[in-house]
């Protein structure tokens, strides 16, 4: 993505084509001001704001805001006005033009298929507004889906030695340049220097509400438990089992005539959409996270 | 209720009004041919089945069903033969005329009006079909609602002999004669013997997605998660905490705005339609207990 | 489908494999006793019944049942026994073997193809138990949809000649052998001959929660009013536009941020799911038809 | 309420309590520069911005936003600096501080008790920031309602002179003074100059899922047609019946076992949550119209 990723170490600004609008996001501690200057910054860079998100965890003392500019905007002249405000507070900021090039989405799955198979599907008929550049997989069940849709496919069986396997994997994806990560039913857990070096890059899909049934087999537990709702859960992958910042939830109401295949099947429908949902949410740049939760500005 | 509870020792069938229909209810191991046993018994009896929903759990062999006759059953005749059903199979069957006497309800609270408050509102408008005869708290301000309603109000403060107040709830439960005890957001766990006492007849409302969040400050816990759906739950009552069946759940989409009181406030919605949604699959005789799991007939 | 369809002319029943159980739904007058009649008839056939459903509709004396029988069932003597019942009663039941033969859906389309990419695609991953045997479209959008999982494709393109082109498509249907025929977002309404010939047999998808904007451009005119919440709606098709007996409906929350745009992408994600579960409530023999209404035992 | 009402005869701010910050709404036409000019404005005058929702209908051109501000502001400089920003664009804002006086809100209805039942109930909790000042009444049901409570009651029969009751009824709303007319369940018709005069201030609920079955006995519609799922829906008052911008929408699923009695008790659940949340959005400044549309900041 053309983003400007302001860390500590500067950035490159990459200038697309920004005549057509732009989305910026900043994460920063609060202060008075800060939307004023943002919206002068704009202002002065020749921008119009369309829509503003804005939210301010006073507890926390963490501001976020997206802000969409519509027209054509002075985006050297933004960024300058930026690193000013980023000066004097630690704010991190994103500069994303509207007309980007699409992003890249490296999708990882095992045996179960709904998941990739929806992604897949939404991408090619232009549902879901990304490249799934790469399908890899521990198993070879999703290398037909992968040949119907022309997606490279790559299997990495499960090996003796698992530091090899995951050293393996690391370089697939860092070859493969993914904008995002989606572990799609991947059942394997990421090594933590991989998490941390796609950090809120990458995407899972936890068949559970969440925080109930944290681990494997959900649908099993959730049946033993008797409930009468059962979900899935979107959340960013931090190195704590299905513990990472929530993007997107969704349930679906049970009989008692549910067994766990049907618990399997209804799930799997939640499953998809809130997965798809998360990711459209993230490649929109409308996820900001602050610790452990995120806002979410839809 | 003018209900048949064929237990071990025999039970009274009280005739009130068979002319308007019945509810029969039927929990069974399972075994060829019980329906057509039910079915062929109503239809001797002169009755009309117009609602049968029936559900074999076929992993663990139970049977559950409820039937709903129409018309002038010979309720004696039909209990008759329900018995030669009985006396083959450990059959647990219950009988009500659909013109029975209005339920009576007791309900427990502390200091969190919105549940009672609903549950009063509702029985005084008819929109919950059964009486509220008492208000019981360990608190008092639930008083000033009771006294609203013409409600009696029971004060069992918080003692040191825990035991001694244990008791005192007891009796004061057994003199209303509740056919069903509701704990509207009553903060204080039950003993056993007063749990064990009124089996399937204690319904409580837990102000969370169980089993996510057991036990207390659910919604606190919720936000510290940063979960986007919390939920509320209406179970019966067991020893395990918030452990017994469930009967109703629902669940209600956060945003990052909403803090722990928006929580508790948006939470507070669904804890009053599940929980009045639960007493009346309970009054209404749709609910069929299967070990830790309930038969929801709606 | 090994189905007993047992309209006036009488049928032919074909006795696949009744050694997996299988499934009678009856529709009929409401009369005493049939509940027995049947129960007796699955019982003296050696079935199990496992699963009972039974609704009458008491205004309009409408009877209808869906039984799943478990075990090796003799189900030649069963069906003499439902035809003994159906003498005396203008009886409509069907039998299906649960080990029957994949059903045959043939998937009618535009240029839409998130419905048809979605139901190709569960069909190919075994989530949803049927053969898409063909995709006819009046565009040649879908072509490369049915490439990919090898699916025929057949393109009506529009003539001048109206009745010409839906004589062609009722021969291309017949030649198919549907045993459902899926309206997915097909934009061209159906020759009453051919509603009639596939009576209950033809599923549309509508993109509004109907009754409400019945017709084109929902979502132009959900905008307009500027609703809060937009769905889909299930039906089989009837010669009244958009008034067919509705199988299933759901519904998704907008804000104010969702255009035209926003709402066709949310709306998309419900049509397919609301459309793939009525095309399993009907190949699982689930949906009895009451005149302009369904009950549904789901 | 404190508010300040821009409208083209100026208004008089009376300055409560603005220690605890204050809530600013804006409508006005769309222009570049009108959030950076809004946020100088409110830092000038000592506020810091803790939650900002903003929103341009790109197609109208319209634009809309609600501020939260926190911290002691100087309101005065506040009010001063928007009026020159409002002497250049023809903009509409309200200035409300958090101290404000409650809401004084009226509740009109007929015989149907569960909105007013509810409304006043949670009033009395503090479940809903608001005062309920009086509930009036073409019929005499809710007068016990209203007594068990202490809240004035109302009877206006109808009368043959119907002009007559509407301007006694103009005359009890006026000497109530209210902040906010509700229309719980009311069966009449209010005529157009009491609609005009108390514009975007009157909000009625609708027992169905609108545009969908307007007008009366909307559950006997739904059932007719056979649809699976009812709705409600919380709108302002216009002089078209049932056309008002919508504030706020919901739904519940049915099966074919919900009968008319069935629909009308679900229905009444989400009436009461649809019309109690559409309240407070409006008393909590959240509500901004667009025309036939509104913006809901929530």
């Amino acid at each position: 993505m053309a983003t400007t990723d302001s860390t500590a170490e500067g950035h490159a600004l990459k200038f697309d084509d920004w005549s057509k609008g732009l989305i910026l996001t900043v994460r920063s501690p609060d202060r008075v001001g800060i939307v004023a200057g943002l919206a002068a910054s704009i202002q002065s860079a020749g921008g119009n704001i369309v829509e503003l998100d804005q939210h301010t965890d006073v507890v926390e003392g963490d501001f976020g805001c997206r802000i969409e500019v519509a027209g054509s905007v002075d985006a050297l002249e933004l960024d300058r006005r930026l690193k000013d405000i980023q000066s004097s507070l630690s704010t991190i900021y994103t500069l994303t033009p509207v007309a980007r090039r699409r992003s890249r989405v490296v999708v990882l799955c095992s045996s179960t298929l709904h998941c990739p198979s929806d992604l897949i599907a939404r991408s090619a008929i232009g549902q879901l507004d990304c490249d799934v550049v790469a399908l890899v997989s521990d198993q070879t069940t999703a290398r037909e889906l992968a040949e119907r849709y022309g997606v490279p496919f790559t299997h990495l069986p499960i090996r003796e030695d698992r530091a090899e396997q995951e050293r393996q994997l690391g370089e697939v994806l860092e070859s493969l340049e993914p904008d995002l990560i989606v572990l799609a039913r991947y059942m394997r857990v990421l090594p933590a220097w991989l998490v941390s070096h796609y950090e809120q890059r990458i995407i899972n899909i936890h068949h559970s509400f969440l925080p109930a049934f944290i681990g494997s087999n959900p649908y099993a537990r959730a049946h033993e438990r008797g409930v009468k709702i059962i979900g899935a859960t979107a959340h960013y992958v931090t190195s704590e089992l299905d513990g990472g910042p929530i993007i997107a939830q969704d349930v679906v109401h049970l009989s008692h005539r549910d067994d766990v295949a049907d618990m399997t099947r209804r799930g799997a429908d939640i499953e998809r959409s809130v997965l798809a949902s998360a990711i459209r949410l993230h490649l929109e740049q409308r996820v900001i996270v602050f610790g452990s939760r995120t806002c979410v500005f839809d």
